[in-house]
């Protein structure tokens, strides 16, 4: 409804980390050095993965941010959001009382930060350190195109996706620490894909990859479009980054062939909420 | 949660089709020596196409379909089940005094049949000749095994799969018209296997094949397992019998690592509900 409107080609790059576990200096330089290698592709917007900027296994480190911690990392994401003027989703930890939120960070040039807090905590090592938080609608605009955050596990419940899609999203931006596992291939090229189809929209997900002390990561970064193509991908063992150029008016015949959010309206006014 | 009580095996056979157009003695044939094929596989439950009795793109027949047609056909339906004693879920449909539904027919040995009527009808022609139902949740138990009901492009809709999931269907049996299109072996081979995954359970999706005159099917019938592989599929050209055999608690490993449902149940504890 909006490829009128909106942004008519929009350049992501999402990052596969290897992250160095506490450092939280040496994977800001590598965001910054991820930025730069984004930003000489001409991107509008870096992904990476979940809580990349302590690691995500990380626990000691997670467990004793500071309100001040979180406020200077969202600082220096801020410095290279201004110098490349794009904009970042970073996975991170939020310290705000005595709370402690898993967050996907949205940093854009000459904005204040958005943080979505993420709902779906996975296992024993997530429900030990984080809060979870009440599901929200974190839909924001950026060089034209509307990009909905969620986090890893999140990205699972089609609920969580529908919710951002029916806001108005065009792009689901998604931070995730996959670990490496039996399931894990499924759930990045078969569940992903089919987020993206079902609602009509871009899904970008950018994990981890290698080990780092406590965890062994799935590695699979992807970038789905709304037709179920993956328009990028990396594999389950090394470090890499992804592009895309998100065209929405490539997807107005898959649009109309698969218009579940349009039905969903139809429905509604026919007094039917699925 | 239920493998020790339900069904520790239910074999179970799909029907992938090509009808006759508005023959009804011709498709009632069919099924029935599809039926007599199953018997001699074991089966539990024969799964057959969306308005299969009819053939899909019958639109007269259908039309002009009576409430003494629907009892007919359905009494025929039940003479199959009692012969082999074997349930039988057949898409046909239902005409209740001036309403038209496109049902999900679950006819069981012994038992008074149930209608399942489709929410989501889908295109022109559908919307043309159907009444949409409110979304309901037929859920109806046969030898041990939880058997829940939709028809075609509902599956699509994440959350009817997941509202029958939620009441504690182990299968989804989808009688299917799934149109041959660009669009449809991305909904046959990814979608469906990620609703039975993001779920645990079983979905078996029974499509026509070829073309009736009026449309042309895509095929690929199948039947997912709830950790998201195809225990059998069918080509897109060719008539087919599928039959696999469901064992619940070989899902045990997949059940415990992909726990949406009591993740679901843990949030709204907490009163978070997605």
């Amino acid at each position: 409804m909006n490829s009128h409107t909106g942004a008519s080609r929009y350049n992501i790059h999402a990052l596969q980390m290897q992250c160095r576990l506490g450092d939280v200096s040496a994977n800001l330089a590598h965001l910054a050095a991820g930025a730069q290698r984004a930003a000489s592709r001409g991107a509008q917007l870096l992904l990476a993965p979940e809580l990349c900027v302590t690691g995500y296994g990380a626990e000691d480190a997670l467990r004793q941010t500071t309100e001040d911690d979180t406020r200077n990392q969202l600082r220096a994401l801020q410095a290279v959001a201004d110098q490349h003027r794009m904009a970042l989703v970073v996975g991170m930890a939020e310290r705000h009382g005595a709370a402690l939120y898993n967050c996907a960070a949205l940093v854009r040039p000459a904005s204040p930060p958005a943080l979505y807090r993420k709902t779906c905590l996975f296992g024993d090592y997530e429900r030990s350190l984080f809060t979870p938080a009440p599901p929200s609608t974190c839909v924001f605009e950026h060089a034209g195109l509307r990009i909905g955050l969620l986090v890893c596990f999140d990205v699972e419940f089609p609920e969580n996706v529908r919710r951002l899609a029916q806001a108005g999203a065009q792009l689901i931006a998604v931070p995730t620490a996959l670990p490496a596992g039996r399931y894990s291939p499924f759930v990045a090229q078969q569940l992903v894909p089919v987020r993206a189809f079902e609602n009509q929209v871009f899904v970008a997900y950018a994990d981890h990859v290698g080990k780092d002390g406590r965890f062994a990561y799935a590695g699979l970064s992807c970038i789905a479009a709304p037709d179920g193509t993956r328009l990028a991908f990396a594999d389950a063992h090394t470090p890499a980054d992804l592009s895309a150029t998100l065209v929405p008016a490539d997807y107005a015949d898959s649009a109309a062939h698969n218009s579940y959010l349009s039905e969903l309206d139809h429905m509604a006014d026919a007094g039917h909420r699925l």
